[in-house]
């Protein structure tokens, strides 16, 4: 059903002589489909198309990127059960997720096409020529923001769909108007051999130009770094790890010509429980907590890994461990990831003061590759002198520390490295008791949840997916929601620009009908 | 007239005991004022100053921030005659380029305290609650941009106002919400310490928290590192050389919290100038380049440093030589200044086929600390054969190079690197003849400039005033212009936060009649 080989703009390609193999990480067995591994080669001649293409591309206006973006949303549902069949064997998750995944990559991919058709996100800036001025004229300057070049993405093992190869990083590249050189993750080659032709077959449908889009498979990490490393290629997005992102950012600031990586790296995203909620809905939100620290085997960035209540002498701890205790377990991604899963709960456990709190019952008959959700349990003072246990650990897993008063929340909170997200449970009056924490937060964090929980990101032009580092390496910026597109684009202006030369959306007639900063003004008029 | 002691929080500080003088470039003397270098206690005091400040200073209103910058505005006009006789002295510029320097500094001061009192510039974006939605609901998201936190500022040699204590980097980052420790540029303390008192001053008459400014004196670099270092620093703004640039964002990245480094570091400013321009206004040309080049001793990071024209056989060379040989020279900022810039002209002219041009006529008698303003010469291929050549010299010189067709123009352009500027000479055809030349010219910088000179910055929200590396170290923002806001913020959003607890710029209520995407809807509305 694959053929194995990378896709290079419109071919396909197999020159090198290595393989491997893609895992089914519940038989436990490999499947039936065999990659090869990228040469040098072929990483060059990838960002090399990327580079032509790029002249060609960044010219498409919007409406023909757009058509790009929903031409891969429709090839993505014409791949059919095979595409969410094969997805779910290579990932061990289950079709119902995998098939709300491939909805909201096709929701994402149509947002930033409905981004572009509408335009105004190139942030029109225009400052029309004041000639009588004193003591100088003023020329005319007209600004925009424009496509920043080749873009290397790194799919995710989490998202075989939403973060990997027409994922957010890829969907918002192409709308900037940036080819896209993606690596597969080992994890998921076939699906997203199968995603990668869904992507090609919608550039060759719309016209876009041989190179746009290109897909690289290899099991190792030095083809990552030749890709990041390459002169041709401008910025990165990457979704995984703390250490591979790094990586890549050491990679890229140390290039003659330093490029920006847009690593998202994951979270605990600590959770506060105040008391007053605590009191009222201890049940509920006992029962929410351990669902999203379970769903999807945990395996999300925005895992609420930590929670941090007061030691009210009410029965919620009860009903949490009652709650936890009914979690399922599951099968973890890759034996890689269930590795680290038990090494990070045990490296917690062996902290004296430490305790194991509540196990799902799945821990007792769990076959290989699969992860049993457990909540861990630890006091404040152990909790703050070791900063190792405010450390994701991926997976089913949480930090429980009760503590005695609202001073040792806030000193927790003060003590916080930079997280995806921030969530609050309290009562109306104690959210405005409280309004210091949710301040200290707000600083920690690029989203505050109040009375919910942070898994499931919302697709839609407020989010912010992103925080400051270790979550990601660019505080600046967001991987999923429309601003996600900025990542991509740089400010140009253009100084007394005869009118027919600028681009569209910079000349006096505003044919697209977008809004425009023009002398100050914010307006969608043209100018007379 | 100065205490020559740091300005920490409202404090002074001198606690160290080493010394520096400030210097006259036109006397070749030492000036009457004496600073202390800031010791390491120093520089921590004035960063944790600067964080404990922030918790204050970021929650204050727009209209309290704009009051503030007026205040700083006003304060520098207050500084009166002392201001621009202290700066002429340290920096050798004539008065009314200071006098205008200064102008150009409290507008842009205003412009920024106008951008906070419209209030916009947040980007609010307002995602409501759809409760309804299946097969999730979606829960209420509010985006915004929220101050990042201290900043470190460098002053630049080149603009002792402008891009100085009050530049553009103190304003920006102050309009954010950032306080703000500066370190002066040791060519001119005494200027520095005037604007330092104005500053202070204002944030005291506004009521703006200790600490939200300082400003400390060297003449070394260690300082410069401690403060780029600091954990409680979370940006740098720079002006300068790109050495010292790139030190200061290769500590950054560096850092076990790596933060961004917005390093502007100038360029060589190609200027090409096509065939029938040329043909027809050569000699206006010849003299707004000669004038270009050497305004204000050609140190400008905006300076034309290169002029590309095709070998037509018409009279152009001879009338830029005549006008070049009408330019006056000048006193340089500094010796080390001078040094280089004598080093720099003398490195092109050792290289075989790089000749002297045109000499301006203050060569023949000039005093020490001036510089004679050359314009070099070399052909296509020596020129392409030596990359050195296309680097900066800060000064008033250029290099000619005569090329043979539009293929050499197109060949030069596509082997630029990054620049603030390009500049395009051509008739209303011959730019659409010359498309393809505009194509790579606004990939390879910040402002394209059309049948103009790159010298002069406006100051409005349209300028970029940046570029791809080497220019800059960070190519997606500006250094003036009201978008230079954005190198301090970064977005963070709110998940179903009760009403009450929102920033007044994302409550339903619209009450600052700001522009807010609500909805995908650009409006100024309330929300119902």
């Amino acid at each position: 059903m694959t053929t194995g080989q990378h896709i290079i703009g419109f071919e396909n390609s197999a020159s090198g002589t290595e393989t491997f193999h893609s895992y089914n990480p519940t038989t436990q067995q490999n499947n039936g489909y065999v990659f090869f591994k990228v040469t040098p080669e072929e990483v060059n001649a990838a960002v090399e198309k990327a580079a032509t293409a790029f002249q060609f591309y960044r010219k498409k206006s919007g409406a023909e990127k757009a058509d790009f973006l929903y031409a891969v949303a429709e090839e993505l549902l014409n791949a059919g059960d095979e595409l969410i069949t094969v997805c779910c064997e290579e990932s061990g998750l289950p079709k119902a997720r995998i098939e709300g995944e491939r909805m909201r990559t096709v929701n994402q991919l149509k947002m930033f096409a409905e981004l572009l058709k509408e335009g105004s996100w190139v942030d029109a800036r225009i400052d029309t020529a004041l000639p009588e001025r004193a003591p100088l004229p003023r020329p005319d300057i007209r600004f925009m923001h424009i496509a920043i070049g080749p873009v290397a993405v790194f799919g995710a093992s989490n998202f075989p769909l939403a973060f990997s190869v027409a994922g957010g990083d890829t969907a918002s590249a192409l709308a900037a108007g940036c080819p896209v050189v993606v690596k597969a993750h080992p994890a998921h080659p076939a699906t997203s051999a199968l995603v990668g032709k869904a992507i090609k077959s919608a550039a060759e449908k719309t016209g876009m130009p041989d190179g746009v889009f290109s897909l690289l498979f290899d099991n190792g990490i030095d083809s990552g770094i030749q890709l990041v490393k390459h002169p041709f290629i401008k910025a990165v997005g990457f979704t995984g790890s703390y250490k591979a992102g790094k990586a890549l950012f050491d990679a890229a600031v140390s290039r003659p010509v330093p490029i920006p990586v847009y690593a998202e790296m994951g979270s605990t995203n600590p959770v506060f429980i105040l008391p007053q909620a605590m009191k009222e809905r201890g049940a509920q939100i006992a029962a929410g907590y351990s669902a999203a620290v379970t769903l999807g085997v945990g395996q999300f960035c925005t895992n609420p890994g930590m929670l941090i209540h007061q030691n009210t002498g009410d029965d919620f701890p009860q009903l949490l461990k009652n709650e936890f205790e009914k979690t399922p377990g599951g099968v973890m991604l890759t034996p890689g990831i269930l590795n680290a899963y038990n090494s990070g709960v045990a490296h917690h456990l062996a902290i004296d003061g430490v305790e194991k709190f509540a196990l799902s019952p799945s821990g007792n008959a769990s076959p290989d590759n699969w992860a049993t959700p457990v909540l861990l349990k630890t006091d404040q003072s152990i909790f703050s002198n070791n900063p190792s246990l405010s450390e994701e650990v991926f997976g089913p897993t949480a930090m429980v520390v009760p503590v005695d008063s609202k001073e040792a929340m806030l000193d927790i909170a003060n003590n916080l490295s930079g997280h995806l997200t921030a969530t609050v449970h309290g009562t109306a009056d104690e959210l405005h008791e409280y309004k210091d924490l949710l301040d200290i937060l707000e600083q920690k964090v690029g989203r505050v949840i109040i009375n919910g929980f942070p898994t499931g990101v919302e697709v839609c032009s407020a989010m912010v997916h992103g925080g400051p580092f270790p979550s990601t390496t660019d505080s600046k910026t967001t991987s999923v929601g429309t601003a996600a597109i900025y990542r991509f684009t740089r400010p140009v202006c253009y100084q007394n620009m005869p009118q027919q030369m600028l681009p569209v959306e910079l000349q006096d007639k505003n044919t697209l009908h977008i809004y425009r900063l023009i002398n100050g003004e914010n307006t969608n008029k043209d100018i007379n």
